[in-house]
Formats: C-alpha cells, structure tokens, sequence
C-alpha cells in the first residue's frame, strides 16, 4: 500500500478510447445486415387511436417491417405500476407516445416510411395540469386512478405544538419545474437475436440487470433469453435507469425480424421519449427558535408523473422525507401526491428529488434567518445532524462533514465580507447566497437488497479483470474500481482492466444509481482485492518459506523486504495457484451488501450506508434593466467521505453545478398543448460557456466508517444546493425573491417592479 | 434426478444455429473497417531470404498494409521450443512457409497484392526426409540440434532375457504417413484492437487461453492485453490447440493497423498452414510366451516432424509408450528420435500419436496369435490390463471395458464365423480382422496441472449460464456439460446456456485436448451444479421452513414431495438469494483437478484419471484384380465409461472410424520436392460416402469412478484401431501384409504378385 492510487486525481482508465473517438456507443455498433428502425409519435396529448393505415408504409422500398401496438406482446411493463406496452395500444396519454415503428435498410427510409403511415386519432379531454387531473370529476387517464399516481403522508412529532412555540415561522409556495437529463449521447440501443434465438441488446444505460428485467418484462420472455451489454455510454443522470424504452422497441423489431436492428433517438426524439424530471408544486411552512433551531416543518407537494408513473413517485417520496435528514428535526409532516396528467412522463433524474426540496428549504432558512437576525450558515450549522445520530426518519448518520463544508464556503466566498455591504456598481447588482444539502450514498429500496458483487480475476502475467455489472456513464465507477483494487492488491492501475457489464457473465448487481456505486460496490472491490491478495500471498509464502504476513507486493514482485532473493514475481505466482495440485486460477467472487433496513410503512428506518453532505455559496450579479441574472462565482464543499479520485470527484461536482444553474436560470420545457416546443438545443438553452463562471469546488473527507476508505457517493450531492444558494443570491443583491423556477429575466424585473411599487406605496 | 438427462441421446445444444446457418464462425465475423488479410509463403523448402520487394504490392490501390519477417516481433514462439517468428525472418525452412502478409480492403486486392511481391531466395540444401536430415554431415536446419527435435529412450524390466523366453516373436518396420485434420472450417481469424489498446481476437481454436498464451509470447505483449473468444469452430482434430499460427498473423496485422483484420485460409492455404499428424516409421520386435501372453517388447522409431517442432516431439512420446498400458506387460523398450526435415511441420492430431504404435502392435498380435494358433481376439483378452491395475508406466486403471469390447466385437462382426472359411467369390475376396486400442482421458503433461474450472450463474428466472473455457468443436461439449447441469439442478435441458470461452471473462481452462473435456470439467459442473442446488436448497428450506433434505427440484420448483403448497419455483428462490441481508446471485465457482501426477524423468506416473478402451472389427473385400480394398463392414466398441449423450457418443466413434479408413485406404498428402501436390478435396481424397459402410458402433460403459457418472473420453479412442483391423482383414481375405499406409491399389496388387511368386517358387 505504499504507492498511494486511492487519493491521488487519475485520469479516467476510459479516456484514452473516448479522446481517440475510439469508444463504441451504442449508435456506433455495426452488426452485418443490420437494420435501422424510427418510431411514430403521437401528435396528440391525449387520444384513441381509431385505425392505423401501414400499408403505405410497408410498401416503401427497403421497408422491412412496419409494427403497431396490435403487433407487440399483451404484457405491461413499468418500473412499480404496469402500465405501459411497447407501443401504445387503443389509446395515446401523451404527446411523443410510440405509436408505431418502422424497420428499414437505412435510416433515411425508416423515416420517410413514418410519413407514410396515416393514424386517425380521436381526440380526448387532454388533462395539462395537477389542477385539471386532480379536479373532481375529471376523466381518469388510467382507470381506477382517480388521477393519483402516488400518495403519501409522513407526520413525526407533535408539529402544531412545535408550530406555536417558534420565534419565527415563514410559509411559501415554490413551483418547480422540469429539467431535460442533456446526457452528450441520446437513448441507443442494437439488438440482435442469434441463431439459438437468445436476444443480446447493446445499451446506453445505467443498469444492464435492471434493463433486461425490463426487456423480460415487456418482452413477455425469461431474462436468461436476453443478454445485455452496456455500451459506452454518454451520460445517464437517471433517465438511463429503468424508464426508458428505447432498448424495448428495438429489442422487439430485432426479435421479429431475427435481424439485428439498431435504434438511435435524434435529439428531438429524446427530448420527446427520455423522460426528464419531476416537475413539483412545494408549499413549505418553517418555524424556528429563536436561536436559529427548526422547531417544526409543514410540507405539501404537489408532483406530476405525466402520462406514465415510472419511477416519479419514488422521486416524490425523496423530495418529502430526505432533507429532514440532515437536521436535528422532531417535528415534521409531509402530504405528498403524485398526479397523472398527459404531459410526457417524468421520473429519475440526478438529485431524485433532493433539489425539489432543497430549493424551497434552503430559500426558507434564509428569509427565517433573515427574520430573527441570524446568519444563514449560523442556522445551517445550529441544526446540522452529527455523526452518530439517527434522524427523524430512523437514519444513522455515521459521518457528516456538513459543518466542515459550510466552514470552508464561508471562506471561499468570503461570505461576511460580501454580505456586509451593498455591492456592484449602478444597475449591476451582486448579492452572494448559500445552501446546504445532503444526499444518500445507495438505497434500499429495490427490494430487500443493496448490493453488490465483484469477480477478480488474476491473469497468468499478474494482471487483473474486474468484472462488475455497475455501469460507468463517464463518472468514472472503473477507475474508482480500478484504483481500489490497484492499491490493495499493490499493482500499477494499469494493470487492472474493468470489463463492460454483460448480463450473460458478470455478477447480478443492480447498476448506477443513488450514488450508491463508490461505497457499494467500492466495498466488494475492496473485499474481492484483499481476498485476492491473501491468495497470492498465501501461496507466495508457502513457495518462499516465510509467514505471508512478512510479504509486501510491490513492482510487480511479491517480496521479504530487504531480503534480496526471497521473492517471486505476481505472474509467477498467479501461473503456480493454476498449475500445482488441485490448483486453479485466482477468481475471486465478492458481494457487499449495505448495513441498512427497508423502511417500513411508515417511512421509517435507515435505508442507506452513508450520506454525502455539501454546501453551496454562489456570488450573482443581477442586472436590473433586464432582469439577467449572472453567477460570477460558485463554490462547492462537498463532503464525499474520502476522495478516491479527487479529479473525478471534482469533474462530478462541476457538472452537478452546471446542471443546478441550469434547472435555476436557463433550461425550460416549453410546451404548448402538450405538445413541446424547444425540443432542440437552440430553444433549450443549456448553460454554455459563457454563463458558468470559473468554478470552484473544494472535497471534504469525513472518511464514513462503512464507505471504502472512508468513501461516499460524490455524483449527486452537488446538484442540490445550487438552486437555492443563486435565489438567495438574488434576493441579497436586489431585495426580491423568486419562488418560481427558472428566475427568468421576465420574473426578476416583474419581482423588481413589484418591489419599487410597494417601496413606493410605503414612501 | 427423475428425468434421465445425462445418458439420454440428445441433439446437440449448439445444433439450432448451425442448421439454421446462422452459427457465427470466425469467417463469418464482420466488424466495421474489416479488412482482409492474404499471406505469401515460401516455394521452396530452404532457402536464404536474400531480399523483398514489397514497393509494387504497397502501391496497389486499396492495399493498407504489407509486411515482412522485417516487421515482426523479434521474440520466437513455440509450445516447447521457440523456433518460430510471425512471418519468417532471413530464411525459410518448408515450403508454405509464412513469408509476407497483405492487408487490403478486400480478399482479391489482397490476393493480388501477393503477386506483386517480389522474393528474391537464395535455395538452400533440402533434407527431405528423417535418414537425410540424421545423416552424419546433414546441414542443420536448427542450429546445434543435429535436426532431432525431440528423442526419448524407455526400458522397464529385462527384454532381452524375456524374448528368450519367447515362444513366438516378430518383427517388422512399418511406414505411416502423415493425414491432414480435414476439419469443414480452415484456421480462420478475426483480430481488431480497441481504442485501449487491448487486443481482441475471434478464433477457430481447441483452447482460447492456450491461443492467449501464444499470442502474448508471439506478440510480445501481456496475456492481459489480450482477450480471445472462440467463434464457432467447426472442428478441430488437434489442429487447432497450439500449432496455427493464422491467429498470430491476423492479431499482428491488426494491432499494427489499430483497424480490425480477417484472415482466412482457404482449403489450399491450409493443406500448407495448418499441421498434419506425424508421420513415422516404426520397427516393432514383439514376443510372446505359447499362451499368447506378450512377454517383450521393442520399438525404435523414426519420427518426422518437419521444419518446426511444435508438440509432434509430445505426440512421439505417446506413440513409444501409451500403447504400453493397455497390456499387462514387463518388459518393454522404446528408442525414439524425431527428425527435422525442410516438410512442412507436423503435429497434434487425434489420436495424438496412439495410430501410430496400434498400427504395428495390432498388426503384430494378430500375426503373432496366427503364429501360436491362437485366436488374436483372445490374445488381446489375456494380456488386456484389468482394473485397479497399475501398467508398466506406472499407469492406474480405474476402470476398463476392454474384455466387454472384444466380446461385443467379436460377436458384433460374426467373428468366428467368418474367420472360419474363405470367403468372397471369384477376385472378390472377404476377410475379417480387429484390433483394439486405448487412449487417456485427460493428461497431466501442461505444467502439473489437468483441471477445469467452471462458473456457474443462475438467472432470476431460475435458469442458468454455464461459463467455461473448454472448447466445443462440434463435438458436444456444451452439450455434455448443459446435461449434467440439468440433470444435477433438475431443470429442463434449455434452461442451461453454455457461454462462448471468452478469456475476459472465462476462468482458466485448458482447452479440448487429450480427451479431457467429459472427464475434466464434466467433473467441474458436477460440483458447480451440487453447490448450486445446495445454495438453492437451503434457502428454500429456510424459506419453507422444512430440512434442505426433503426437498426435491422438478418441473421449475422446489418442493416437499406431495405436500402441496410447501414448494417455491426455482425463480422466487433465485430472486430470494439475491434480494435479502447479504444477499447475492447464486454464481458459484468450482474446479476439479484430475487425480493423477506429471510422469518422472522416466516417463513413469499416472498421467491420466482415467482410460478409455475400444476394440474394432471390420470385414473388407479386396478385388485382386485391381488391389481395391473396400471396408464391408465396422463395428467397433467403445468404453467410454458413461455415455453422457450416447448420440454424440456413437457420432464421434463414427467420424474417428471414417478418419481412421481414410488415413489407412485413401488420405495422402503428396510432396514433390517438398512440394505439395494434392492441397485440394479433388486430390487428396477423404473417405466419401460410398467409401464407409453403414458404421455400427456400440458403447461399453465401464463406469469409471473418477469419471462424472462413470464418464470417460470419447473423442479419440475411436480413431486408433481402424487401420490394424483393416490391415489384418486385408490379409485374412487374400494372405498379404501391408505395412506401409495408405494400403493403396498398387501396394496390394505388388504385394499379391509377390506372394504368388512366392507360392510359384516353393510349388
């Protein structure tokens, strides 16, 4: 262990592949004879579809087939309720639905057969909003429904008694709307079914189990006929999890045609299929102590699935229960419901629900701090959760570096300089803000597991093959994984080589999600490293005639040191475990499973190893001739327990910030009928270069006894304070608060006229 | 194990895609970029490289490569001696030797491209034969080896005093020559590297990890670096486990061109490339006591193995002992040499030299037997070797059918009958003979190691993947090896998926070779699949709440007998394994190491766990007008132990026989100085249909107790008595001894009109 990997910033071990344009994404595979499909999409929010006439369509030259909801398997699929098919059947919930989909030699064809076939539709009542699906008396989009897709409630103390004893007590509603995933790689899959009809499907996804239970599922097949492969992939930010259904189609045109079918959304098409996050109405009540202690919270939300639930409302659940973790809260309740409307579906995106509260909580303890005269990072350090308590909802907090990140970010901001007087010249106003969040590291709550498992294997040269089935999406699991294993096993990391999740040979794991792939299966790595290494040095020890625990590995040797001669190299030992008696070759299986609970049903116990912590401060200038808000400045503490690879670590909490200025000031769904108007990005303005000062983020290690070295999860952590920390900012440079997201030039100069007119009225 | 699986004839797994045309061959591989790649070999079987013009072939438009022994690694490869280099670098030493390669955008370019090399050679003495190339003052081919590639000597008890004692003895010297694999799919390959730098190559291979092993030593780079999977091969026949170098050429190619490359031989290309079985000439003193007990025994062999020794010195060694162990004899002595010679190189073929000494004993003993007027079928009955014995190599016999074979045959063929009046009419004549043969079963001769290692994974819906690196090449591994799983888990025979070797992922196998794949890893998934059904047993117990030992597993569940609703299926349980505290997939690993010792400096040491007995009988009729000798009629017996799939049991007994008439009445590859001349299916002519009766096999099934149900090899015994049984017919139907294969026409017709000379001279 005296070279130190784990610690030190590495380049991604994927790099070299991605800088030569070399990596195969999914879009990039070619199988011989492989056929290119596109999909129909509903133009109508809500519809039965009266009849569909394909018979142009398939007459097209270089058609190979043409399918319809009548033609896809009678099984429904979905990640909780069922309720989804392949193609839409009878009737279209939403505008973007899969309709119907074509096979043809090219794209190009593919295409223009789409043009060719002709749907009657009926229009039905179209339910755009919460409001219009939860009314009374409006029609149910899926039957039995009443419009609810989840529902639940969480009440913990005695909250209208805690209520009356506060100092200060603030309410407000927060809308929040949804955000595109804007991965670099749209959704892509091929599929191929083979001569002994097993169907392998190359995917851009952040689970290949969980894919092909899916596949299973809509398929109407047993998962052992499918294989799935993760292709490189280009960025999931959840989408990629378990909602979409890209991989299904093509899987299901390849296993009709028994030819390989390649099947790759352009932009607009994934801005339409992907699904994108979930937009929620938040009516936050907060009442505080004097001194700055939450006493009670009141919270009601108001989420939209859209036309299909998938994971939304697992997503709602996390926006109701998970920031009352991070502070030393009795006395809290929750109402959350979920409604379908016949907007496009929304579910998993990175946060899952963290920054739909963390907006509303942060803007809160601001204005309360405001109220009873005490600094903001004052209130956040006051009622910060310590390691080794349990929260209000049954978590054990066995590290948090919260106060440490607030600490860090008050100096990196200069936060009591910067607030001590007005600032920014003329209409250039700054104001400075922060927030604080914290985030789960894994979830127990795809069944009773949160596992994972690791083959090592020790190749003849010394070498080493990982093979997991947790997905790199370019945040960098195999060099974490590679890192690991390189120090304990005392390798260069170079020599560790991470294989692509396949279903057919790697271990069952459940894939890239709440950041739960560092301190999970980092964990396993960790266990199957140390087993490894307790063989190699066993049978060294036994060759050299020394105790094993007079062994070091290093250079490729495992050695007595400074005992010249009493040493073997890593190959000769890794070739002796194979050939001797009753030898074989080092292939070492081992599975971590986190030291948490289900929760039960009320909501309560710990469902997670560990939790990451992190703080914002942002520094904006608003301009109050146009409205424009500007961040000139963001710095991010994040608490990831240790940082295994400080580089990605960085590059993760650069992209969550990014990402949060984003959902703050620049991208907006725009829809008009249902129908989505900005699905490009021209319309959907991303943030560029331009709009992103030069950020600045700092690691706290808080070195979380159940993590890997002490590590957490570093991926989602730092999407969540950002919304926050810049409407604070705002309201510190010009006095207005914007609840409303994004804060539009347009709502800052409303905000800043209402505020004159009131100043005015009181003058 | 209510359903008899294993013992059941079953169609092979792998038969679906391969009648279906869709089995996926290494030719038929296409990646994006392919090229293709064609090689120019030597015309001369010495010569000194003097210089290569390759300016003409480079400028050839399309042409994207072209390169010399100039460009290759310096490092020689080799499984023994490392002689070889990727292309031959400053000399060539058999004519088809690798010379230069092209790649190009297509076969033809490329082949054109061939052409346009300009050679300039400087011939260099030939020694064509072994007494050339052993002949005092012969130039070496290899400098310092006085062209012996390879030499042995074994003695065990007092020959010389027992061929005293001998009542009958013989001697003769017998001439086999050298049969090419004639497997239906040539050495072909696919190479490409990835953007990491890592190789992957698609082979027509025996051993994937052996192929890594020869890559790496070739290419001068880590095994690590390296990844092969075996395409669907379409035979092997020895061939294909260390010897091709077409794998070598086409990595090269493509790692040097970082696109990917195919390389394929034609039929040509690989009558010159691909290793043919060894040819030797073998003088064979024997003695046996008036009750037909063999007392001595003394061989000297001359083997041939051309330019490059390659495992042709492993193949000798068989040949001046295996048979040895058959028999309960003393005293025996061997002398073996193996010459170099400027043919082309020779090789691993099934059989693995065991032809080569059944030959000559075989035709021995039944002259031998006719000498004391004794029948041979019982001379072979008193000197075969009984079970718990231990041979005169320090072979342990743990089982033996070979009285049971000979019994089988003997009434199988009519024996007595026919042997006891001339038969045929007119210049038809008929004759009967037999023969019997052993082989091993496995064979601890690669490092001190025979053993197998398998993982086994069962999927969420109950079924399972089987991984391993043993190789199917239409022999019926996967088969095999699906049907112990089957039979072990009680699932149906589809729920079992046998995955492709792939050295990434696999775990280190060594490959189909030596008979060892039934008895090695069917010992490998006997105890895989048991510690499975443990795991699934005991959880479901658990879960039941019963003993794991009243539970049985049928139709898909695991069940109390008659106690319905106390069963699980098989999925919940999968699923259960997973989804709990600690949990984890069920993917169990486990290996078997056959029970035997790497034999001494003295070839003495129980090599193999077990051996497998066959006898043949077959009638021939011999036209005397022409020499035409036809097979009649074959029956042969074979103890392999346990007929796992008596279907591919009895379908290897019949390809050996053929193999084995082909190689002794019609297969011969001609030389003209050094020179091939029949490298076509038109010239060198395999056995067709009308040349092979209707075969009649049988199996004896000796129930050998190492052997996973008794199960022993099955691939090659088979081959081994075919031509001594036809010699010994040939010579019962009209009185002539042919002792030098093929038996051809013309050596039949001289041998009769010597005889009748003979018979004029003594009238």
């Amino acid at each position: 262990m005296s070279r130190a990997i784990v610690g030190t910033s590495t380049p991604q071990v994927t790099a070299r592949e991605k800088v030569m344009g070399r990596a195969q994404y999914a879009g990039d595979i070619k199988l011989p004879g492989m056929l290119h499909a596109k999909v129909l999409r509903s133009p109508h929010p809500h519809a039965r579809i009266v009849r569909i006439d394909t018979a142009a369509a398939r007459a097209l030259p270089g058609v190979k087939l043409v399918v319809t909801g009548h033609d896809v398997p009678a099984r429904h699929w979905g990640p909780h309720r069922k309720e989804q098919r392949i193609l839409a059947c009878g009737v279209v919930r939403h505008v973007g639905e899969e309709v119907a989909a074509v096979v043809a030699l090219s794209e190009e064809i593919a295409r223009d057969a789409l043009d060719l076939i002709r749907v009657e539709y009926e229009a039905l009542p179209a339910l755009l909003t919460p409001a219009a699906a939860l009314a009374g008396g409006a029609p149910e989009i899926h039957a039995g429904t009443r419009n609810i897709g989840h529902e639940m409630r969480i009440e913990r103390g005695d909250v209208e008694a805690a209520f009356a004893a506060c100092a200060a007590v603030y309410e407000a509603t927060y809308e929040m709307h949804s955000q595109y995933p804007g991965y670099l790689e749209p959704m892509a899959s091929v599929a191929a079914q083979d001569g002994n009809g097993r169907l392998t499907v190359w995917a851009s996804t952040q689970s290949v189990f969980l894919a092909r239970a899916r596949l299973a599922e809509a398929l109407d097949r047993p998962v052992s006929t499918i294989r799935v492969v993760q292709a490189t992939t280009g960025g999931g930010f959840g989408a990629k999890i378990v909602e979409e259904n890209n991989s299904l189609i093509c899987a299901f045109l390849a296993s009709r045609l028994e030819r390989p079918v390649r099947l790759v959304n352009n932009r607009l098409e994934d801005f339409q299929g992907a699904r994108a996050s979930v937009p929620m109405q938040v009516w936050l009540r907060l009442g505080l102590a004097a001194d700055g202690v939450i006493l009670a919270k009141d919270v009601r939300i108001t989420a939209e699935c859209g036309a299909y639930s998938g994971l939304a409302g697992d997503v709602m659940h996390v926006t109701a229960m998970r920031s009352d973790n991070m502070h030393r809260v009795h006395n809290v309740r929750s109402h959350a419901v979920m409604a379908y409307t016949n907007n496009p579906p929304r579910g998993a995106f990175r946060g899952f629900g963290g920054q739909q509260m963390q907006f509303p909580l942060n803007c809160h303890l601001t204005v309360l701090a405001g109220m009873l005269g005490i600094d903001p990072i004052e209130v956040h350090r006051r009622n910060a959760i310590g390691a080794g308590e349990t929260s209000v909802h049954g978590w054990k907090i066995s590290s948090t570096g919260m106060a440490e990140c607030l600490d860090m970010t008050r100096r990196a901001i200069r936060w009591d300089e910067k607030r001590a007087a007005p600032r920014g010249t003329g209409t250039r106003r700054r104001g400075v803000g922060i927030a604080a969040a914290m985030h789960v590291s894994g979830n127990r709550t795809l069944g009773n597991w949160d596992g994972s498992t690791i083959l090592l294997k020790i190749n003849e040269d010394g070498r080493v093959m990982l093979q997991t089935s947790e997905c790199d999406m370019g945040q960098g699991a195999n060099t974490m994984l590679s890192q690991i294993c390189a120090q304990e096993l005392g390798i260069p990391l170079a020599h560790v080589t991470v294989m692509a999740p396949d279903t057919d040979t790697a271990p069952f794991c459940l894939g890239s999600l709440a950041s739960r792939v560092t301190i999970i299966s980092g964990n396993a790595v960790l266990r199957a490293a140390r087993e490894a290494r307790q063989k190699l040095l066993a049978l060294a020890a036994e060759k050299l005639g020394v105790e094993a625990r007079q062994l070091v590995i290093a250079d490729g040797r495992i050695a007595v040191p400074d005992q010249p001669g009493q040493s073997a190299t890593l190959a000769e030992i890794a070739r002796l475990h194979i050939f001797r008696h009753g030898g074989e070759g080092i292939h070492v299986r081992a599975s971590y499973d986190a030291p948490t609970v289900m929760h039960d049903a009320d909501y309560y116990g710990n469902v997670a190893p560990a939790h990451s912590f992190a703080a914002q401060a942002v520094e904006v200038e608003v301009d109050t001739c146009t409205g424009q808000v500007t961040v000139i400045d963001s710095f991010v503490a994040d608490d990831c327990g240790k940082a295994i690879n400080p580089l990605a670590v960085h590059g993760q909490t650069h992209g969550a910030t990014v990402q949060a200025i984003g959902w703050t000031l620049y991208e907006h769904l725009q829809y008009e009928d249902g129908r989505l108007m900005n699905g490009n990005f021209a319309d959907y303005t991303m943030p560029t270069a331009d709009a992103v000062p030069m950020l600045r983020t700092d690691v706290v290690e808080s070195n979380d006894p159940n993590g890997p070295y002490g590590a957490k999860g570093a991926s989602e952590t730092a999407i969540l304070p950002g919304a926050a920390a810049i409407a604070n900012a705002v309201f510190d440079a010009v006095g207005v608060r914007i609840q409303s997201l994004p804060i539009t030039p347009e709502k800052v100069l409303a905000a800043l006229r209402a505020l004159k007119e009131e100043e005015a009225a009181h003058a």
